[in-house]
């Protein structure tokens, strides 16, 4: 793994503002929303929320203007998500690309309530001619030279699916403004820049949208003069909460020689968990982890476990997620231009005491 | 103001867990729980509220033991603070302590309901010999080499006012984890690491308390090897909201030509707010904001905006708070040691558009 260093001022000042979840936060299988990891490219926009309407338009039959109302009064799912940054683990990339330097911490998994996207979607009336659906966002700013509101397109295929929301509500509450309030859309297994927040209106178009958020940004490239392969879902990850107590400034741990329960969770967006190993020595021998149960929701995060005899000295705690794809998580990082869906394996420094 | 470059490992990993406010959420009078303030020394702790205790002991007549329910039955205040870390401004520093590299985000004004401390100290008994009382968290960690729970003092006098809490609500739900669950401390006019979180104890003693976090960390000092004088209250600090629309990477600003209202929020520790100025020429010329009404709660901050002409070209924005004291912003940071306490105008680049 390579070293961290040399961070600039605008990644810090993009570390400032985005936040990342705490990993010790992995012990709630509902992320608290104020731990939930948040990456916002422009600001959070402010929004009059009883004034605001969602517009459905474009290719759709029937037009649509919906109120927040509107929306509350339909038929709504409540359903437990993992959402990660397709950015996570960019910091431990080398080079590093410059963008919101993230660890390990992008990822949350929380309770969002709405309204089924294919439900609005059919009664706007699903036209033939539908390749993709555009959804823009309230928040505006510039980038790559342009200036934009955020935006982002899914197939209609991928739209109709039944899991994906028009969300208002997070943890049981209403979404709090930097989760995207009034209305944001929720995407399952796709990194979390399709899941665009503050959502301004949705618009049905015959053909792939060009817009910056998916022709130029969100691609693996191995080179910035390549058109490059679209960043869709998520690569299986597995994260444990550090054993032991920190260092305030290294984040260093120490713990007790003697057997921990090491505990974590674990996530793919391409096929369910069917296995964690975990590692004491930075990946040289591996042992296979318990699952918890599955969750109630297959778009959730799954717990897993290991019983760990701690020996004293330094030890590299590592863990890592295979679905049911046969994907898993690397040793080493693959580089790409932007820095894109590392789901290397985490290593944890711990020294144990006798 | 410095350039900062060369962020270190140990400072990204302290940036990425603990959450700044972005500062267009100086829009909210209450920050939202999620958009406030952390920083978090050591891991956030794992406490079972149903089975946690507060113990009050040392030199007390009574020594108390109580539970959430009995602080919960208790005649309760809900007080609007305005809570800012010490360690604000740091990395704006050269050369630049390492520790928690905070920009300017290291900031909240949160509703925080509980029982009055002083209350609890009368049912203990203050018995004339109790010189300070140690305030003990359940968060444990290393720092300095030594292994600790987190622990600060604070004088009986400063105690027993009537506008310290011991806090199980925030922005009227429960304390969420991460702020400092079931209990916490809230000093209003000091910097946050008075406000103790997670509470486990606390102890009366007749003596200054020598713990790590009084005696070796929080201390303004021009070389390591001074005693010091210790870190209380907060300075002066007014900030705005940044006008326009953001760069994502550089969040370097652009808005068009024309009059723009631009608010913000001033507070202090040692006085009531009484002048806050706006130059958007780097601090050369300066005009009066207006203050908007005074807070219920004279431990809150303050609004304050102005209309600002702005005419085409690059304009550097920058605001300063005077209080009550006479204390004012300084154009250029103090260097100490710890990196506490910097004060100095914020500055935020512009480019108006003809």
């Amino acid at each position: 793994m390579a070293d961290v260093a040399g961070i600039t001022r605008e990644e810090l000042q993009l570390a400032a503002r985005n936040h990342g979840m705490p990993l010790e936060a992995l012990r709630y299988d509902v992320t608290p929303s104020g731990l939930h990891y948040l990456l916002i490219h422009y600001d959070i926009p402010q929004i009059d929320a009883d004034a605001w309407r969602l517009h459905v338009g474009g290719l759709v039959a029937r037009p649509l203007s919906l109120s927040l109302s509107d929306l509350r009064q339909r038929s709504t799912v409540t359903r437990s998500v993992t959402l990660e940054c397709a950015g996570n683990g960019r910091a431990l990339l080398a080079p590093r690309p410059l963008s919101q330097p993230w660890l390990l911490e992008a990822v949350g998994n929380a309770e969002w309530t709405g309204v089924p996207l294919r439900d609005v979607l059919e009664e706007a009336g699903v036209e033939p001619s539908i390749a993709e659906l555009v959804f823009t966002g309230f928040d505006r700013g510039v980038e790559g030279e342009i200036e934009q509101a955020y935006e982002r397109s899914l197939s209609i295929a991928e739209s109709m699916r039944e899991d994906v929301l028009l969300a208002f509500a997070m943890n049981g509450e209403a979404l709090p403004p930097q989760h995207g309030a009034p209305l944001r859309l929720i995407v399952p297994g796709w990194y979390g820049m399709t899941s665009v927040k503050w959502l301004s209106r949705i618009t049905a178009v015959g053909e792939e949208f060009g817009g910056y958020q998916m022709a130029t940004s969100y691609r693996f490239r191995s080179d910035p003069a390549e058109v490059g392969e679209a960043v869709t879902r998520v690569r299986p990850r597995s994260l444990m909460i550090p054993p032991g107590i920190p260092e305030f400034l290294t984040r260093s741990r120490v713990l007790d020689a003697g057997t921990h329960e090491v505990r974590g969770r674990a996530w793919s967006g391409l096929g369910a968990i069917e296995r964690v190993e975990f590692s004491d020595d930075g990946g040289g021998t591996w042992s296979d982890g318990r699952l918890d149960a599955p969750h109630r929701d297959s778009t959730a995060w799954r717990g897993w476990s290991i019983e760990w005899s701690a020996s004293p000295g330094e030890r590299v705690l590592c863990c890592r997620a295979t679905d049911s794809t046969g994907a898993t998580q690397p040793l080493e990082p693959g580089w790409n231009v932007g820095g894109y869906a590392n789901n290397a394996v985490q290593r944890v420094t711990v020294t144990v005491r006798g």
